[in-house]
């Protein structure tokens, strides 16, 4: 699957930019909320994904960069996100925030910075329905991928098979038609620049 | 001058927003920026800036609701904004935050919240192009005017008049063609729900 994000759509016709990648084939829109603390970049947040929630065709898979998200997860969802992955460094308790998630009617998921060992999440993937392996540092749109973290995509592959988890990979940074096809032990693939810079439906069959 | 505030425009389509407010005689567009962490709710940041800088033909006047404004100053700066206005509270140099938005160009402005003495920002007031004084609650649109804030703005008014300083009073905080006359001696009105909510050439021409 193809999830574009918005952080390299126009953030003045959000609507058309979504119909857009819709009609080209994506299957989720990606959602970058940053909150200026987790990450240096502020971005967007929860009246941008209730706006978003009206006209998307697709599923919002929103990706928390935020401290504290226990403090956010109900409004995110309310306003309607359908994933909602968070970082297991930005919470005292993500075991709570992930049940959380999942009581109020999301699909939660649980992200893995290029710093963050994987032993870090192992034993949150039976609570999660996603696993997102962040191949940048999070912040910006538009760096290049860091060919490291590959091997982590497959020990997850393997974890997960081992123990027929319910959790699908997602990785995002960097992704483009190269890079994907390094990576094509994940089911998700995000991509903003690669996709938003060029001809969409293009971009997205390529990385199918 | 009247200043519509996107936080209540449909954020999916904010170029169509933005013209529409301008057509019906907005003068400035008003961004609310929250992180979260300064006020209870997160809603949008730079990359939006950015976008919104390519469509308006009105000023872009930003109020960051965000803790440590210093370290995002520039990169609101360089994604368009106009008018940069801060609180007081959020930082502890506001001299020199204030100082350094007018140094990188744009023009500097400090909120009163509710709860600000005024006293606090009477100092400020000649590094600054905007005092914006909140007659509500920062953090949410919607919320109703809060009356015991209106001397605020007479203080104000007399205190520039009497220095003949430089400073634009802007009001922010349940808005409407009633409470703007009370609040007569401002010079910006900043209006929201009530823009958003009906025929925007009738709400702007009965706040003007």
């Amino acid at each position: 699957m193809v999830a574009p994000s918005i952080l390299s759509a126009d953030f003045a016709n959000l609507e058309k930019e979504i119909k857009a990648v819709a009609e080209a084939g994506a299957d989720w829109i990606h959602v970058d909320v940053m909150d200026g603390r987790f990450v240096p970049n502020i971005t967007i947040g929860i009246p941008v994904v209730k706006s978003l929630k009206k006209v998307s065709p697709l599923p919002l898979d929103v990706h928390l960069m935020i401290e504290e998200p226990e403090r956010y997860v109900e409004d995110f969802i309310k306003a309607g996100s359908d994933y909602l992955t968070i970082h297991v460094e930005a919470t005292k308790d993500p075991v709570a925030v992930l049940r959380r998630i999942r009581e109020l009617g999301a699909k939660p998921g649980i992200t893995l910075r290029p710093k963050t060992s994987l032993a870090t999440v192992l034993p949150l993937l039976p609570l999660c329905d996603l696993v997102l392996v962040m191949t940048v540092e999070p912040g910006f749109g538009g760096q290049s991928f860091m060919h490291d973290q590959i091997e982590k995509i497959s020990k997850l592959r393997q974890e997960i098979n081992a123990k027929k988890l319910n959790c699908l990979i997602e990785v995002d940074g960097g992704i483009n038609a190269e890079t994907a096809k390094l990576c094509h032990e994940a089911d998700v693939f995000v991509a903003g620049s690669y996709v938003f810079s060029k001809d969409y439906k293009t971009a997205i069959a390529s990385l199918k």
